[in-house]
Order: structure tokens, then C-alpha cells, then sequence
């Protein structure tokens, strides 16, 4: 199957289930952008990010006995709400390994969506790898990777598709599309699908300073490690290095890559909150930022960013708030 | 015209001008509430309420010669957003008249948007009403109400169309429907909205307590006042007492109305941060407020709840998220 026919397969089985999420726009992030932009918000999706778009995608493309068996996953994100609610959808097991020290409240609210959640010790030198893989042995259970899977990458293409599809209805033919990127999951659909369908619409990733594996990838045309792997409020897309799967899509289709610091992430949260009135966790806003803040780097009349998730605990926001919110 | 006609013309005009808002649902406030909860994102609507609306209805409506001249309307807030908003669409003059005293953010707001702001004086005896007749006699204005105008509840109305369709698609066909009241615009226009196209959906106000005039003139079945027109971090639906043209459209058509405490506000405001990714102001949450917080006075397994705004200070947000937003 085509890159693009397992994407439009997938939207087909998250019609109805997936949210088509709004592009929102503001005359005043227009103004400070220096051009008009459109803000594709996906942190109005089920969970609260674009994840449970590919989880779904990958839970309804499975078998229906391997399924019925149930489904594992690795993280204490956005990937693990989204597979928990994809498997809560279709009422089969889902398991989730975190890390012991993972905020209560993720692992609260994981539980809460009917996952069973196994904590392994990250400082007691336990993998996280060889916990799940004996799980996943002992009960049957089929692995959700969090970007390098096709049916992943083909679920998160299908927020490319309504990209195109309301690019055009908003008279955007042409235009840098900004798209905060961690394993590329998000980024290489978004591409897949805009190859197809709107091939104006040039995809860039966005990433944080100190985790832009993959600008700097995509610079030396092969895969480059982050130096460290933790330590940014951009939690929710750190990832060590590009996918296997998705930075060769990457390299073929995407533009080079934007870098915005912390602060500038917690600027577009607070601008955000006042001019769309839409919750963006720090990693979820580094495109919208990439287009307020490094207007030099983008081409034309538009732009076109996502917003990826809105997971972000209340002090975090509080923080954006108070360094950015109280004059924007 | 009829009611429901001048609606479908209303949606007519503001189609492709006016935001189809997403209807969001959450597991964690179904859980709260007892119920399946759908909520109505007005927020998300441009200028940031559901205003925007019933002005673009309103100017859009005007005769070409009267609207060339320009609209005035007396407002410190959602309202003269939406004015502004509307009268940019159509590049016409647009006066409002704000006390002086108004907050300095919603002053540069509306003047960003392209309003002439005017400003009165609240304590020196001044009414709005003399200094509005006054401008709109010199330059041939036309006023723009709040909510006592056919055009503007038709405009509102049109929100209760894409409810009525956006339940329907949702599997919803018996259900109240919790609207946010102030003048009554929003909740008379959705309505007779609702009257035509989902007679199974049952509006019913919802307000602030000491603000319920609307609650206790449908229990009293004639208009009755608030005893204070201040003093509510919910100003955004605070008038007086009901319209003259939309009272009894609610007497009609409504359900009682529901009154919840501030403080109720304050926690819907922040369960929408952390489980829908909205900004609700306090007079926007009154209506999620009352599905959680009066779950026995609703019928139903399913209840509709409009956010109505999203227009709150950063500080006023921050004190939601304080004292309701560390632990949903």
C-alpha cells in the first residue's frame, strides 16, 4: 500500500471517532508574525494531543484476535493517553510502562482511562525494554511504538489531510508549515499527507534549542543524536534521534528545521491563551512560536503551525502566564 | 420573517465568516458530572465569544448606504470585540463607547481591532446612552444592541444550529441544553434555533448567583431585577434584568434556570483547562459549572453546555488554576 492510501485508510477508520480539530487564527498573532497565521489545534484532540490519532490508527488496523489480546506501550506522555483511550475505544487490555518517578498525575490520568499502568525503577538500572518485552511475551500483547510504526505515522497523517483540506477552503495555496517535531511521527505524516493532497504546503519541523536532533539531522543529511535527552519543559517532544522510519520521509519532503528557545515556547503559550483561547503544553507550542518569533526563516503570506498537545500541569501554565501574560 | 427564517438567513451571511466552534467532550467530566457532557466552545470563536455572531448578523444585515456610515454600540467588553470584529469585515466605521474606568487591555483590544473607542464618565454623572445618541447623530451611526435586537438573537441563533446538527451527529436527541445568560441573546436566539431543528433539546439559562434575574423572572413569570448590576467576577453576563425581546422567547421555549457560586466558576475554568484545552472567563463557565456542580437538576443522560467566552485576565485565570487546577 502507498504512503498516502494508508493514510487515507486510516482517516477512514477515525472518521466519526478522531476530532476534525479546528485552524484558528488571531489579527493579532498575525500582527506580531509580520504575516497571517493559521493554527491547526490539535490539542483539542481526544487526550489532548495528536497521539491518539496514530494510536487509534494502529489499534483499528490491528487483527481482531491479536487485538482482543491487547496492546503495550512505552511512555509516560501524550503516546500513552492516546493508546489507553484507542484501546479503552475498542474494550481491550492496554498496558502502560512508565517510569516510577513519573508525575502522579500522568499516571492517575492514564489509569483513569482504564490502562494498567507498570512502573519500572529507571535508577535501579532496569530497562524499560526488558520489562515490557517479558509482559508483552507473557500475555500476548502487541507493541504500540510511538512514531516509528507506518499505521502510526499514517494516523498522524491524517491531521495532514484536514491541513490541506482547510489550507484551501481558507485560500492557502502556498505556505511553510510548522510542525513541532520529536520522533517525526507527527512531521513525516503531516508530509505524506501534503505531498498528496497540497503539495504548496512545504512541512518544516520545529524543535526546542538543546534537543534539535532533527534540524541538525536534516543539515548533515543523516540522523544526529541529542547530547542529553532530559531537561527541557519541552517534555512531550524530546526524543534522543530521528526515527529509522520517519527521517528518511523527513529528508525527501520537508524543509530545513526551526529552533525556538524555552522562553519563546512559554511566550506562545501565553499569547496562546489570550488570542485563541486554546491550552498549549511547552512542546506543543514551539511551531506556534517558530512563527511568531523566527519570522526571517519563513516564506510567504502565510503560515500554517500546529499546536500538538495541551498536556501541561497548572504551574507550568501559571509560569507562561506570569512571564508573558499579563501585557501581550 | 419568522424566527427560524431569519436564523437560516443569519447562517447564510455568516458562513465561511463565522467559526463552526467544535463540540468537546471529555471522560474525566462525564465522570463529574454523572453524564455525558458536550460542550459547545464559543471561546473559540473569533474575538473570542459568541458576539461576534450576532454583530456580524447585525452588520451584514444593514442596508449598504447605512452601513458605509458606520455602527456604534456601548460596551466594555465581548460585545464591542465582536462590533469591532464585524465592522473590519466590512471595513465601515465602528464607535464604541466605553467608561473611562474600563479596563486598559479591553480599551487596546477593541481599539487594535480598528474601533474608534470613546470614552465616558462613569462617576461624573455622564449617561452612555446621551454620549452614544450624541456621536450617532452627528455621523449617522447606526446602534448595534447587545442582545434586544432581532438581527442579534438571529445571529446567536445560529450557534443553536450547529448544536442542534453537532448533537445529532453525536447520537444526542433528548438532552438540555445549558447556555450562558446574560441579556438573554445567546440563549433566545439558540432557542428558537432548537424549537425548529432539535425540539428534543431543551434550552435552559444558567447563571451567577446574586446575578439570576433571568432564573427568577421565568420561576416568577415576569421580569424581575438584580438588586446590583456589579460586582461579579462573571461580567460578562451581568445586565440588569431580562430583555424585552428575549424574555419572552425564554419564557416560551426555556427550562428553569440554573445558579451557580463563583467558586464553581472559578473550578469549571479550571476543569476545561485540564480536560477540554480551553480558556473559559467566569461568565463563559457558568453552564459547564451547573452540568458538574447541579447534576440533580438536570434530566437526561446527556447534557449540552455552551462555553461562551474566553475573554479572562491572566490574573483572574491564575487564581482558577490556584485554587482548583493543582489536583483536578
Amino acid at each position: 500500500m502507498s504512503d498516502i492510501a494508508r493514510i487515507r485508510a486510516a482517516a477512514g477508520r477515525l472518521a466519526g471517532h478522531a476530532r476534525r480539530t479546528p485552524l484558528l487564527s488571531s489579527p493579532f498573532l498575525d500582527e506580531i508574525a509580520g504575516r497571517h497565521v493559521l493554527v491547526k489545534a490539535e490539542c483539542l484532540q481526544h487526550t489532548g494531543s495528536f497521539k491518539y490519532r496514530g494510536a487509534r490508527a494502529a489499534v483499528s488496523a490491528m487483527a481482531p484476535d491479536a487485538r482482543a489480546k491487547g496492546v503495550i506501550a512505552y511512555s509516560s506522555g501524550n503516546h500513552a493517553q492516546g493508546v489507553a483511550q484507542a484501546a479503552r475505544d475498542f474494550a481491550v487490555p492496554a498496558v502502560i510502562v512508565m517510569p516510577a518517578d513519573a508525575p502522579r498525575l500522568k499516571i492517575a490520568n492514564t489509569r483513569a482511562l482504564g490502562a494498567e499502568v507498570v512502573l519500572y525503577d529507571r535508577a535501579g538500572g532496569e530497562s524499560r525494554e526488558d520489562v515490557g518485552a517479558r509482559i508483552a511475551r507473557d500475555r500476548g500483547l502487541t507493541l504500540i511504538k510511538p512514531y516509528d510504526a507506518p499505521e502510526v505515522i499514517a494516523g498522524q497523517g491524517t491531521c495532514g489531510l484536514e491541513i490541506a483540506r482547510q489550507a484551501r477552503e481558507a485560500g492557502v495555496e502556498a505556505a511553510d508549515v510548522l510542525v513541532c517535531c520529536g520522533g517525526g511521527g507527527l512531521t513525516g505524516g503531516i508530509a505524506l499527507a501534503l505531498e498528496a493532497e497540497a503539495p504548496g504546503l512545504r512541512p518544516r519541523p520545529c524543535e526546542p534549542a538543546g534537543f534539535d536532533d532533527t534540524a541538525r539531522s536534516l543539515a548533515a543529511g543523516r540522523i544526529e543524536r541529542n547530547a542529553t535527552e532530559s531537561g527541557s519543559i519541552c517534555d512531550a517532544i524530546l526524543t534522543p534521534l530521528p526515527g529509522e522510519l520517519t527521517f528518511p520521509i523527513l529528508r525527501r519532503l520537508c524543509g530545513p528545521g526551526l529552533v525556538v528557545t524555552e522562553d519563546e515556547c512559554l511566550h506562545a503559550m501565553a499569547l496562546a491563551f489570550h488570542r485563541l483561547k486554546v491550552v498549549a503544553e511547552p512542546g506543543g507550542a514551539v511551531a506556534l512560536a517558530a512563527a511568531l518569533f523566527r519570522p526571517k526563516e519563513i516564506a510567504g503570506d502565510a503560515v500554517i503551525v500546529t499546536i500538538s498537545g495541551g498536556n501541561v500541569d497548572a504551574q507550568v501554565f501559571e509560569i507562561a502566564l506570569r512571564q508573558h501574560g499579563h501585557t501581550p
